[in-house]
């Protein structure tokens, strides 16, 4: 199979919200990003004086995101000005896009195959959780960490964007006892799978992709947990059930659409966590869970993005 | 030993900020706090028709603090003019401070030390932490989830105040590896406890306060760890170490005082957590930060309380 390879070259600040937009929307099979300062950072680890950037091949002026297209269905045209649209949009929000360049190359598969691997590394991301791509042989400096093994390459959520890691987060707060999860656009089942290893009773992760639910069982099948199921949905419309914790890790916009099916979802002093919000946006998300009966226990912020653990107001 | 009761009555946000100031600058034996909310959410946990709040005696209107003094040493006009000063501050921050009363009481000290029992119970932390008063025999929903042992009377720091919170979880967050860890304002050594089951290589707790030191150092007894050492400081003067991580969870004053002492006592690598900041005090704390090289990887927030995530800016 032949790809369509799309480079994007911008300021790091539209890392997350631009891969979103290709993954989600765009339909991207996949995503490079070759950052300046990750380059910087692996060069500050080693003895400073015997890594010099400009040594390193095509290093970034600031952000490379390559996304891959499969090449039959692709619109060249048509993606560089949805990209393009985006990034202006993205503008008007207030961020800094850099100088911005887009390029476009037909490559083989295999090269991808074999090429994208070397992005995904071991995610060391608490003392309890670490994200570990399929293929690396992982030894954790704590035994009892909890390791989520994934094929990153499968589908959205690959333990490295920040508004996954939110989540995580929030998860290792709000789980402290069996409870039964709920994770409402699952991507790649990172999320349902790091609920399940942290003791979840049970686990429905739910997609309205079908690529996604397909991933999301790839994943579970690495791991090993019996309690997740997956399977399609469009949010909250058909799931009867009524959950402990609800996770959901898309945009804005989308949660607005969940918030007034949260209520008739949650058990009794459930929680819900929130993720994919920009800073920009939160004042509407705030609004709506008040509107809804809903407060906020606890707000984490990285950089714009910011997630929620979210409860019942007391009456 | 006769104690002097201060019952402050007020609205529940100045909870925090009043019981950090009557215990770390009135020198308070010790505080009790009864919310309103907090009898709501236990009459909630049961079938709530069988739980009339009516019935609760002396359920209080919106927060209740009772702060007990030496009845020796305290001088009570002054108290109160203290506390009532302090409130008129937190008011210009724009808190909500509700009808405001304060009454005093002259108390047996045995009276007490049974009496402020039972307003501490284990403190359900997260999946991997919990904060067990010494007396509770407590049974963890999961086997595997670390627990701190305290005697919560001793000083500051009894796991029930966000500002505390905000630090476990940041340390959840960074404790990837064995590291060092220095904990600057130990008080109760509750933070110290917690980096140390974390799997600190070693842990030094500091306190400018005699009492914090044998405190801290009496909850270090009674749990089994043996990496921690604490010892008399102010701040980061006295100390010739580096560390990976240094945490301080005291008011946003003096965490100005420390930023320019930080960068020599970090490891390379190193993180620092911070938290005691009133949102209202965060842009200075990150205007003293960015000036000091250091940058926010991740900000949390509870009500007004905030806690940061903090490593050098990368070059």
């Amino acid at each position: 199979m032949k790809l369509l390879a799309v480079k994007v070259e911008c300021s790091h600040e539209l890392e997350d919200g631009l891969s979103f937009f290709m993954q989600d929307e765009l339909d991207a099979q996949g995503i490079e990003s070759r950052k300046r300062s990750d380059f910087v950072a692996e060069g500050q680890k080693h003895d400073s004086s015997l890594v010099e950037l400009d040594d390193i091949e095509n290093l970034p002026k600031d952000l490379e995101l390559t996304a891959y297209f499969n090449y039959e269905n692709a619109d060249k045209k048509e993606l560089v000005k949805k990209i393009t649209d985006k990034i202006a949009e993205m503008k008007g929000y207030g961020l800094n896009t850099g100088e911005v360049s887009i390029s476009t190359k037909e490559v083989a598969d295999e090269d991808w195959n074999t090429a994208w691997q070397k992005y995904y590394h071991v995610i060391d991301f608490s003392r309890h959780l670490a994200i570990v791509p399929e293929w690396e042989d992982y030894h954790p400096a704590f035994s009892d960490q909890k390791l989520i093994r994934l094929d990153p390459g499968l589908a959205f959520g690959t333990g490295g964007h920040t508004t996954t890691q939110l989540v995580l987060l929030a998860m290792e707060r709000a789980l402290v006892k069996p409870m039964s999860v709920l994770d409402i656009g699952t991507g790649s089942g990172i999320l349902a799978i790091a609920a399940s290893k942290l003791g979840a009773s049970h686990v429905l992760g739910t997609d309205i992709s079908d690529e996604a639910v397909t991933a999301a069982k790839e994943n579970i099948a690495l791991n090993d947990v019996n309690n997740i199921n997956v399977r399609k949905a469009n949010l909250l419309k058909d799931i009867d059930d009524k959950y402990d914790l609800i996770v959901a890790n898309i945009l804005a916009d989308i949660l607005l659409e969940l918030i007034p099916d949260l209520d008739s979802h949650l058990n009794k002093e459930g929680k819900v966590i929130f993720s994919g919000i920009d800073y920009l946006q939160l004042p509407k998300v705030e609004k709506a869970l008040a509107e809804n009966n809903f407060e906020i226990k606890m707000k984490m912020q990285e950089g714009r993005w910011i997630g929620l653990l979210i409860a019942r107001k007391p009456d």
